[in-house]
């Protein structure tokens, strides 16, 4: 048997090796986050990391999946004001349109909400690609998110999203139950309703997990520091500065937006995932700056 | 192969049939528990869940380990009070004292009040008992635990405790690591202290997962509704009725304190743990009802 199990181990080790994050193409980036893997894996290893404690978060719009010409759940919430007959609020300014959002939805229960949620995802298509939103997740974060789980790593998205609007297709698309989805939150309050309990939303938000937040997030929902975290903007920021300060090894790592021909290119005067003081935190502390275009074979899985 | 694949299940499954719940006494709570997992776990039958699905929602005080004379992390939180020489609440006065401790402990860092609950576990006994308050938790309940996620459940907890108090010794004593602990959540925010990222506690609680507050937390944090919920008190009547006012099979499972000889007994006229409308309620509705006295063979490990 043991010679048995000796055989298989080595037939699944090649196998995976050649498989590694295969729409990667071989470069510092790639390197970079399979070294720090074997190197928290390895048993009896100076940086082995018990399983329970490998954990690693990602955000969410720009890190993996699109959030240009506008983060998609404002489109949705634009839709939403729009529906409600309420005035338009400018969508750049995020608080007035978190604010007309609330109203437009306050007193639905939740279960009426995640309707809307599903049945608008499954009509509108993407400006620019045509497709729905749900198809504008990269190929590249899937199989990364696959690879840490394959290593013992829980996965857990931390947004500056609602849940409401993750929960419904995360799983399908990244693997990531609803339960390991981390984001924005506005009120919810138990009602009775022809006898049942049932959830309805305020017209405010209890919680928004963006920049500062998306530690205090992490802190409520997850209560252990991450070793691994992934982002693309300032929102990112804290987030990866809270991971870094670990004791133990890390792996922090930024996807930048510099292929305007398969997806966008934007960083520092962007108005949607504003990428500035990340980057510069990314150059001088050497975390990792994986670029779209030169690091990922695909964006998209529909890519030829 | 697969003959020896069928000899190792059926070995398994009739040792696993005399191992279930070994300290509970056969009689309708048992056997209400195995038939419900039975029900729920079977392929192809018309109750079937899948196991993402199988989601169980357990109350700590009470229900999972002791809350007599006083809430452990009330007596705690005194001791909080005390050392920080403010003037002491009505220890039965839950808002007098949730003020009280907020302010005592208020512009520590996470890390530092996590260091306090762990030295004051370690070092604090129980008045009755005479033992760590962490001994106190019952053997019948970490048997349920273990048989859930054997059948694969995922079990959390969610007490009107706070997270803090219980993700410790949470992992070691039920199997159910921090990230699946819900509770109350006092203020935290993000400050930089010697050039670093730290989390400190403000002086309010942001949410209070008691009551009505219990099914908001578990939307916020689980975001499914559970098919199986287990408490003791009023506190947890709402989340029992969401619980039950699922579309499937539900278990629903109120731990009675009937045995004061091997732990304490108190139901409707107690200030703490009171068991009134949930009672009147679990009757009306067929919801299991423990006697601790007469379903459990032992309440604690420890016993003899």
């Amino acid at each position: 048997m043991k010679t048995f199990a000796f055989i298989v181990t080595l037939l699944v080790s090649s196998a995976a090796a050649a498989q590694v994050l295969p729409s990667w193409n071989d470069g510092a980036a790639k390197q970079g986050i399979v070294e720090f893997v074997k190197a928290v894996t390895a048993k009896g290893g100076k940086e082995f990391v018990r399983p329970a404690d490998r954990i690693a978060v990602f955000d969410n719009d720009g890190t993996l999946w699109s959030e240009q010409p506008l983060y998609f759940q404002f489109v949705f919430m634009l839709d939403q004001v729009k529906a409600s007959g309420g005035p338009m609020p400018d969508p750049h300014d995020q608080k007035a349109l978190l604010a007309a959002m609330g109203k437009a939805t306050s007193g639905m229960t939740v279960a009426e909400y995640d309707r809307k949620i599903r049945d608008w995802l499954a009509k509108e298509r993407h400006p620019k690609f045509k497709r729905p939103y749900t198809d504008l997740v990269y190929k590249p974060m899937q199989e990364l998110l696959a690879y840490l789980r394959a290593n013992g790593f829980k996965t857990f998205i931390v947004s500056g999203g609602s849940v409401e609007f993750m929960r419904p297709w995360a799983e399908k698309a990244y693997g990531i139950p609803p339960e390991q989805v981390i984001g924005s939150q506005q009120e919810v309050k138990l009602e009775m309703k022809d006898g049942k309990p049932v959830l309805t939303r305020g017209p405010n938000f209890a919680f928004v997990d963006d920049g500062p937040g998306k530690p205090v997030g992490i802190y409520r929902s997850i209560g252990k520091r991450p070793i691994a975290a992934f982002g693309n903007s300032d929102g990112d920021l804290q987030m990866l500065q809270v991971t870094a300060a670990g004791e133990g090894r890390s792996l922090v790592l930024i996807v930048h937006h510099d292929d305007a021909e398969r997806e966008f290119a934007y960083d520092r005067d962007s108005h949607v995932g504003k990428l500035d003081k990340a980057w510069d935190e990314a150059k001088a502390k050497y975390w990792i700056v994986v670029s779209m275009k030169s690091d990922w074979k695909k964006v998209f899985s529909f890519e030829k």
